[in-house]
């Protein structure tokens, strides 16, 4: 039988005793943001634990790390600290300890309803990349705009690759996205077209948040890259594509992604994750030395996107795919990125860029699944090219294990006219 | 005359009253960061001037500002508030000022000569933007890339291009570069290139630095985008053009950048460059109405790099360029980096891209200098393709006003070997 916690965590819950993912809330939106992990409904917040004393392992007895508004700290302390930080909050909350199961005031400190909290960003973040490592997506985006001759460039199969994001843009799950002004391609002689974004879209991703880092000038070697990925979080990278194909020449996404990003509260550790991993694909040819890893690790992480179109009160699910349909790992991405030496910092994000699977049902995104616009999506009893005023976007994403599930809960925003 | 300081200024000093630009030092390495402005050869602590009380107009007397380790939070504040400070430190410098001048306690704690100091980076830069405004630039990186006929992409003129540099891996001048290891282009058959770069290129650039900013949604209004510029300040970026060329396509620059950036340690507010104004080019298409500016300022700001290669004592200029001969004029590149609703935060780096004039002498970097390493660029009886291990690359920038100089000292950096 699964190990299991004093709090109720229904069969379909994200956030059994298995998970244990982190995030910051504030009970009050005044109030200062707290340290949290999730149990079935409930916020655990993280520093009535720590005032209580109940870190007490070797590295954290002497850490305020979750005394902080971020993570961060906790974040540089590396893997050792974590997975005493997990074997601290397990025990805790398993259904045989008493230590918390038994002190009333202490659960009464530390355990709020997550239907009474707002969550926020857990993380300062430094620096935030995003990649372009599903082959099917890199396949049906060139194919659209190139052609299927040379629908993905020769660099592509040597190197994951990738461009620098707006941090400033990234927002929680639940903040209202404003559609875009930009420049668009000019029809014939007339001027680029200017107005609101025509062709806004959704982006299925998931992000990788960075723990200790590296110094300028010293690269991370792909087998110890694990060391410094915290864990994974859902994401979504939406896109302006009109105002992307027009500017993108020669120096890549720039207004057509910066508008916002939005990322789920909950950070779901790797160790978390470890039972799910799985196999990444085989990679022909085969990488550079120092891109080839011992072990080549994806996870069987199901996702789904739901859209709810305006004035609609039910969702509908638009495409299903899974995290393992990454090509280059997020241990090869941390590698490369540091290769020339860039050196990534405690919190820092990276993208994995969209993850399409190979069939229709999987694509990541609607320039994929109409096509850029060639066809209509058919969405309950209405259809979409691309997203609409009102319409509300909403990933999730699920390990399912054997009675229980390491879950990400849900990342999600609403498409809001450009404000004046 | 000129206003004058009781402090030396030597004639050729960068520092005089009309300067008073912005930084941050340490009095020895372990020490606590420290606000600073300039004169002659010393750095003033303006913590020690506000602990002095001596900060007492109606914005600053209340603020804490001047006692961080950075210009954030008096970059928040706005034009008002630096308007406040420079009337300030202006007066209290002044030869006719007793304030300062009289008080050996106060000039004791304050004042401090350059050469005993440390010079840190004076803001934590949230996001960094590198634009691509030099139509110079554009069109030889472009011939160079695409051939004649397709130098300038047709977007070039309608938008100033850019794209998301790496905040990570900004480094103050006098901070060694190692060279970076990446991926070039495979010759025939073979896999790619694997190696320490082999065409490692400086960019003479400047860089505007983000006053108060916007709220994410809200654009901000090219007529009013001087507000939210602070000052300006010296720039490389460091470019390795065989790991750029490989990568880039479709997402951009990424690897050939992040391996490092430097910035000069002082910010020369746009009050003082004020008296060094002069007009943009004009612009032909002309700009969108959201870009098109009542008045269209450049500011005339003598540049110059001089590289002393490796195992010589003597530095050779390699090439002299001006601020002015940015297309796209820093207030564009502000409107046009929020009309998406991206939000700009205090403390921001926009790159204003090569700042190359149309002469061969006034090329910005090696890549247009030796047309890609076709031709070799004689080097104090040595020659150049591209960097090699010790060169050391020095920018200077100066305004030579009538008796005075408003400069920005030096932004430079040494190339040394891939660290293990």
């Amino acid at each position: 039988m699964a190990l299991g916690s004093f709090i109720q965590v229904l069969p379909d819950s994200h956030f059994s005793i298995q998970n244990l993912p982190y995030g910051a809330f504030k009970a009050h939106p005044t109030a200062p943001a707290r340290l949290a992990t999730a149990i079935g409904d409930y916020v655990v917040d993280l520093s009535e634990i720590a005032k209580a004393g109940l870190f007490n392992g070797p590295i954290l007895a002497a850490s305020d790390c979750f005394l902080q508004p971020t993570l961060n700290n906790f974040l540089a302390l590396g893997r050792p600290a974590w997975k005493e930080a997990r074997a601290t909050l397990q025990k805790l909350l398993s259904s045989t300890e008493p230590t918390l199961r038994d002190n009333a005031d202490l659960r009464q400190k530390s355990l709020v309803p997550m239907s009474k909290v707002e969550m926020v960003i857990p993380m300062e973040i430094g620096d935030y990349t995003d990649f372009y490592s599903s082959m099917h997506h890199a396949k049906n985006c060139g194919t659209i705009f190139r052609g299927p001759q040379n629908a993905i460039p020769q660099n592509w199969f040597h190197l994951p690759i990738a461009y620098h994001g707006r941090a400033s843009s990234i927002v929680i799950s639940g903040t209202n996205i404003n559609r875009p002004r930009g420049q668009g391609y000019p029809t014939g002689q007339s001027p680029p077209y200017f107005g609101p974004s025509l062709k806004l879209d959704f982006e299925l991703e998931m992000a990788a948040v960075v723990g200790p880092g590296n110094e300028l000038g010293k690269a991370i070697d792909v087998n110890e890259a694990t060391d410094h990925i915290f864990g994974l979080v859902l994401m979504n990278d939406w896109s302006a594509r009109d105002i992307q194909a027009w500017e993108y020449v020669p120096l890549g996404p720039f207004l057509g992604k910066s508008f916002g990003t939005t990322i789920s509260p909950w950070i779901v550790t790797l160790d978390a994750l470890e039972p799910f991993a799985c196999d990444a694909p085989k990679q022909d040819p085969h990488p550079l030395p120092y891109l080839a890893e011992k072990i080549s690790k994806n996870y069987d992480i199901e996702l789904e996107v739901q859209i709810k179109p305006s004035g609609q009160t039910d969702s509908c699910v638009v495409t299903r795919s899974n995290f393992k349909n990454l090509y280059w790992t997020v241990t090869q991405q941390v590698a490369h990125h540091t290769i020339n030496g860039c050196n990534l910092r405690p919190g820092d994000l990276l993208g994995t860029g969209t993850l399409s699977g190979p069939e229709f049902e999987s694509f990541g995104c609607l320039l994929e699944l109409t096509w850029n616009g060639q066809k209509s999506l058919p969405l309950n009893g209405t259809t979409r090219k691309f997203l609409e005023d009102g319409d509300e976007v909403t990933f999730s994403g699920c390990c399912k294990g054997d009675g229980y599930n390491v879950g990400f809960g849900t990342c999600a925003g609403k498409i809001v006219p450009p404000r004046d």
